[in-house]
């Protein structure tokens, strides 16, 4: 019981490695004590700078991750690590050995890396996510990159937890259009053509240059708001550009040598500034907290419906045997039990 | 409120596609008379049989879909098919034009087509999706084809729904081994290398072959079940061989040229018959009903909770904008309904 009390929120927020080691394997295990530290942490949080990176396996998102570290480190900021793909190497899900020099940061006091099980947590990914996103932001490291794969709701999801969302392509897809994702656009700040020095890496480019053409035709501008309206009826002039609109700049990088990556990291330093000169940060924080709230609910309404039905029904494999059979009513079940959890 | 009644389950379970359509429709609207109509149908499910066809975007999963498709009806079977894939030309994702003849299917009643929208719907894919799967089950359709992208959890969930798992690789990714996922290697059943025309297909299946025969020749044979130790204390000879071990093959595939597409459609079929031969289609059934079970409760309780919080402490975007400000406590607020509820 003592392990989680203050002290240890105290520990966390002065940067204790081994104790936010420690209290990220015990919110693995859903310790209760854990969550009263977290807690205690939350009011600490909100000072990082979360940067999402996503993209396709084999688009070298560890790479860029692996220079991006290095480059922080540089400006003497701290760096927090989330890899939530399985084919990372952070992760441990590289298959061969893999380049990556992880090995220098681990040396790094001013680098902390976690890697997430992308199986078994029956859907907590996001939120056993955020919650190492709070743990890191709490001990005060400056940016924290959270690495991601493909566009599947989950990794949405995920995405949502971060400021700026820099989605890595790689050239050689690029004859097939599909490869450039509809949900992608959606989400991308910043798009990283990684491997550049590859064939078709400017066709790549040019296809997102499209795509991004394409998107703007198309996007209708949101109406005035209460402040633009009252500007306009005072004489200024209605402007139709969109001070608030952000084209994603588009940065050819080659990680495995170090190119482009400075250039990277200026254009996710670009869209910050954006998103604070327009008052849009705070936009983006009341998401985050948003994506981050409805996975915790979700996650912890789930955990105690299932211990509650333990209790009653017998164990989850035993109800999945019975439904699978026809013998139980799964529907039945689900609004029984909400009908009584209402109430 | 007579909209979706004992008729309309009728109606559905008779083939009626309109019928069908408005159901699912009226699903995706949460209408109550929707979910009392899939109650009635559920009983009538459990005989289609479910294929997942998986792998990132570009490798063709919509091309093999569309052929298997045709192959089946050639067989006489009838098909529907479930496009959780935002690039799939099924879910109206592919950017251009497509020469998926999508079109020709269309008109053919004995194919039922549904593209999922991947955002929006708070966590909800996984159980949408079991949701038309059970409605096309009880439509009569023979084999469901279950169409998603990437290896996040959520396609893992999805992936859970099948009976057998597809997942779709493509030549070309080749020197970067963290292409073929470790994930993925867990949901496999069959592996299709599409595009096997291209230059390096022969690579890509020996990437594959290697990548089987390390999991192999790790992989701990399961301990014998009461019935195996029955037969060996009975004097049997203890085989160390274990008939539950599936391998899953390897087809090469061109769907755009329909070249190995019946071979594909075979290897469904004999991971079928090992299912069936073994008993472990029950395992399987099992799987299938404890994903959708889980998927189910988990929407319901975030719903009903939201409901709630929406009335008691605003909507929940103002929730969330307290939360970013760190007026309100995610935790605190999480703990207290979760209290409230339990009780």
């Amino acid at each position: 019981m003592a392990l989680h009390d203050g002290s240890t929120a105290d520990r966390v927020a002065a940067g204790d490695l081994r104790a936010a080691a420690r209290l990220m394997r015990d919110l693995d295990d859903q310790a209760p004590s854990a969550r009263a530290t977290l807690r205690a942490l939350f009011p600490r949080t909100g000072r990082a700078y979360v940067v999402g990176l996503t993209g396709a396996p084999g688009a070298g998102k560890s790479s860029l991750t692996d220079r991006l570290i290095a480059g922080y480190r540089r400006q003497g900021r701290t760096v927090g690590v989330v890899a939530v793909d399985p084919t990372s190497p952070f992760s441990g899900g590289a298959i061969l050995g893999d380049r990556i020099r992880m090995q220098d940061h681990a040396l790094d006091e001013g680098v902390f890396i976690r890697s997430m099980a992308t199986r078994g947590n029956l859907g907590g990914l996001s939120r056993a996510t955020a919650d190492v996103v709070t743990v890191m932001d709490a001990m005060g490291k400056d940016v924290i990159l959270v690495e991601t794969v493909g566009v599947g709701q989950d990794e949405i999801e995920v995405a949502a937890l971060a400021h700026t969302v820099v989605v890595v392509t790689v050239p050689g897809l690029g004859d097939d259009v599909q490869a450039i994702k509809a949900g992608v656009l959606e989400i991308a700040d910043v798009f990283a053509v990684n491997k550049a020095d590859r064939e078709g890496a400017d066709r790549t480019v040019r296809d997102l240059q499209m795509m991004l053409e394409l998107r703007r035709s198309t996007a209708t501008r949101p109406p005035p708001d209460h402040d633009e309206l009252h500007r306009f009826q005072a004489g200024e002039p209605w402007s139709p550009e969109d001070a608030r609109f952000w084209e994603p700049p588009i940065v050819k990088t080659v990680a495995t040598r170090d190119e482009g990556v400075a250039d990277l990291a200026g254009a996710v330093e670009a869209h910050r500034a954006h998103l604070e000169s327009t008052g849009m940060r705070a936009e983006r924080e009341t998401g985050r907290a948003r994506a981050a709230f409805v996975a915790l609910l979700r996650d912890r309404l789930l955990a105690g419906a299932l211990a509650r039905l333990a209790g009653e029904q017998g164990h989850l494999d035993e109800i999945a045997s019975r439904i699978a059979a026809r013998q139980a009513d799964p529907y039945a079940l689900v609004e029984e039990l909400a009908a009584r959890l209402r109430g």
